[in-house]
């Protein structure tokens, strides 16, 4: 903590990249474009996949591990998907000390290493759905790099099923999306809109990708999480055929579906504040710090820190005591608060004799003073469940306020350098080109979300903001990480 | 089930490709020497990781992860250990669609690029010890394969651990391999010698190496686990010093520990029979089945087996009831006996009449009737501890019987035709060498576990069994996978 946090006022990326550096949350490694996670920041990934992983398990899904590498020959499968993703990829050319026969891409995503499986999997509609999700590592060769939000490497979750009908893979595509959705709002703090991409901006591959978008305090949008109904493609590409009830041969529909450690980077870029990181309690691995003020009677507050912490964890708070004397309380106090750590308990001397300790919050800095009785565990997990609520509150809040429909091009260019502009669209991608070439600003999505799309009257009919062409539905226009 | 498992009496290797393959546990990808970690066979890698992750961070260790990617100049920095790997390594030559300035071996272990992080972060005294651990996918370039045991990819942890002092790093390898110990004997049901490996035998770029040897049921050897102690090897190698308490500049000490899917092979190798899988119950995501009989009044079955569902769930008991009416319960009991649920239970109408079940265990094929009443879940309960500790019983049995002193190099050619030979070795790699020439029987270890140390006499002094020169201690002898 010698060096001092850069404000957000004055330079919102280098804030980013202190909080980053400082709360020891991930480095640049000397592989380009190569993060390491650190534990701070793994541990925040671990407490994302313990839930998301339930979730996926509630939701009757399954995991599994395929290769790493998938033959040249089998990204080509798929058209849209070589253009997609060949340009991006490492390629293994050698391997055992010789020259490879055929060249192995290291996976971007897995569906085509993933479908060749299911190709032998599947043979009658009895094997149908396969519902599987893999947790990996991918790679995409990025030209620009930012710790989380894009690097070379990174971690995710994806989900690859195979059905029987178009309608069932819709429905899992669906499913998922809101699943996401589920996370990222109550887990994560942070509201999104659900919505489906344009075809420029979706997957590689896909029919249709839905997707969650999120606002960052600077007002862009970041993609949290994308839903694929990927039609039949896969499975043409595969030859993936089943054989249906009444006997004929069909092709399998599919969907895939991922998150990634890019989640760590829209969480602090959503809560965190010129102080260092903030925490929603539920993503994090230490909810509670207690920090005695080693003066006077050291013993004894040593001895009620040590009982309040066991308080505290018999009643499933993940709470911990820092007792270092080789640090201040000051420098702990400024510690933790850049770590994150939802709560601080404070315990002094005078404490100690009153009985109380003074509790702060990470998110509002506000203080009290609360008695240390029998109800004081439970005030604790109140005080963690008011933070991690607070915290999507106050994220709504801004994203309201940053969130404007317009209704012509000049409005448009001002509302997307501050936040959100919810605009008619004609539908053609020409006009989404030219949007974007001209403000730097992408269509985030068709917004689907039933109380977001209420609120902006989304589905009403107008005039297109740039064309003045007739549009069915109103879109989410943004710049974006 | 169509197809018939080979025995093991028949034919051993392929009775365990047999198991594999029709309990879904794996299958051979399109890519050379790569696997397929089928659902089932993940979900028992889900329980290791869990077990094994909860007893990392109880010994103080986090989790992080570096990256996939380490520079061909990071390898060569030791010598040992690019001499041991460099040759095994895939190596990508092409990124982003340009052709690399620095190749990048995809990580076969990472110690290299982990120390070229802890570079970075250890300063001082204060900054030790780092105790890391990271779950990864590894890449090392085979040239026979077997599913599990050896393949291209596979997925481990591997601990990364960074002391002040040799001692400290010393006592870290030995808790490392005690805490292997007590997982394979624990959870995976397996006794196992700890040892240390031979010069040859070692870890590149360990200074030594400690291992859990295992027996299999055809009396070879296979190594569980490993924990290096590697020196300062690796600190010289990336110009890592610390300042030390009292001023003075000084390398890191370190060490490493690993364990892989490989484990899984193991597990199936030592219990399984040849009616399939048999899994000891803390490492089976289904403990037990319950096999509805469904005839004459079909409801009351069904609403009893809900009922036990239910009883054994709230237990803790992880239970499911397969219902389905496509199948048999005759080809239910085959398909859950090769799948090695641990805990059959069956329940008809004339069971449900009387108010009891069947309960059938997988590792005996034992039945007993039970009546269903409250003490039923908890018999269920003793009835899976009985059959972990049995499995381990019967593990032990199996190697003792198949363990021998030997005190002529004839014994112990005949020896390890069948099982361990313990024999006195004159410490040179010539005589190692030649040995495993003849024999195809490797050193696996110099046994430092106490009891298996007690009880074939391992620290007495005497004659080398292949030369006659003087020995100081006796050691392991077997083929191994
Ligand atoms: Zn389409
Ligand atoms: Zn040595």
């Amino acid at each position: 903590m010698a060096e001092k946090i850069t404000s957000r006022a004055q330079d919102y990326s280098q804030w980013y990249i202190d909080i980053v550096r400082f709360a020891k949350l991930a480095d640049y490694s000397d592989v380009r474009g190569c993060m390491v996670i650190r534990p701070n920041g793994y541990a925040i990934w671990e407490k994302m996949q313990a839930a998301l992983d339930r979730m996926f398990k509630e939701t009757g899904h399954v995991n599994a591990y395929f290769p790493l590498f998938i033959p040249e020959s089998f990204i080509q499968k798929e058209a849209e998907h070589i253009e997609g993703f060949a340009p991006e990829c490492a390629v293994v050319t050698h391997g055992g000390g010789e020259e490879l026969q055929e060249k192995l891409y290291v996976r971007p995503t897995s569906e085509t290493i993933i479908w060749s499986s299911y190709k032998k999997w599947i043979q009658s509609y009895r094997d149908l759905p396969i519902l599987i999700n893999q947790w990996a590592n991918v790679v995409r060769w990025e030209m620009r790099t930012r710790l989380f939000l894009r690097t070379t490497e990174f971690l995710w979750q994806e989900g690859h099923t195979a059905h029987a009908t178009e309608t069932e893979a819709k429905e899992e595509v669906l499913r998922m999306i809101e699943v996401y959705r589920h996370f990222a709002e109550e887990y994560m703090a942070i509201p999104v809109i659900v919505g489906m991409k344009t075809e420029s901006e979706k997957f590689a591959g896909a029919h249709e990708t839905f997707c969650i978008e999120a606002m960052m305090q600077d007002g862009k949008a970041l993609q949290a999480g994308t839903s694929h109904h990927l039609g039949q493609n896969f499975a043409k590409a595969f030859d993936c055929k089943f054989q249906t009830k009444d006997g004929s041969l069909e092709y399998v529909w599919a969907s895939s579906w991922g998150v990634s450690t890019r989640l760590i980077g829209a969480l602090i870029m959503a809560h965190s504040d010129d102080k260092g990181l903030v925490l929603p309690p539920k993503l994090a691995s230490r909810q509670a710090v207690i920090v005695p003020i080693l003066k006077g009677d050291k013993a004894a507050v040593l001895e009620k820190a040590v009982e309040l912490e066991k308080m505290l964890k018999a009643a499933g708070v993940q709470v911990f005591l820092d007792d270092s004397e080789q640090n201040t309380p000051g420098w702990k106090f400024a510690e933790y608060e850049l770590q994150g750590i939802p709560v601080r308990i404070e315990l002094g001397p005078r404490d100690v004799a009153a009985g109380k300790c003074v509790v702060a919050r990470r998110d509002t800095s506000e203080k009290e003073t609360l008695e240390i009785d029998t109800a004081f565990p439970q005030k604790i997990k109140d005080l963690l469940d008011s933070i991690q609520t607070g915290l999507f509150e106050r994220a709504l809040r801004f994203r309201e306020e940053k969130t404007k429909v317009v209704t012509t091009y000049e409005e448009l260019k001002a509302q997307v350098e501050v936040g959100f502009a919810v605009a008619h669209w004609d539908g053609t991608p020409e006009t989404e080109a030219k949007i974007k070439e001209e403000t730097k600003a992408t269509i985030r999505c068709l917004p689907v979300s039933k109380d977001f799309a209420t609120k902006y009257g989304i589905n009403t009919e107008g005039k297109c903001v740039f064309s003045g062409n007739p549009s069915k539905q109103m879109v989410v226009f943004a710049k974006a990480y």
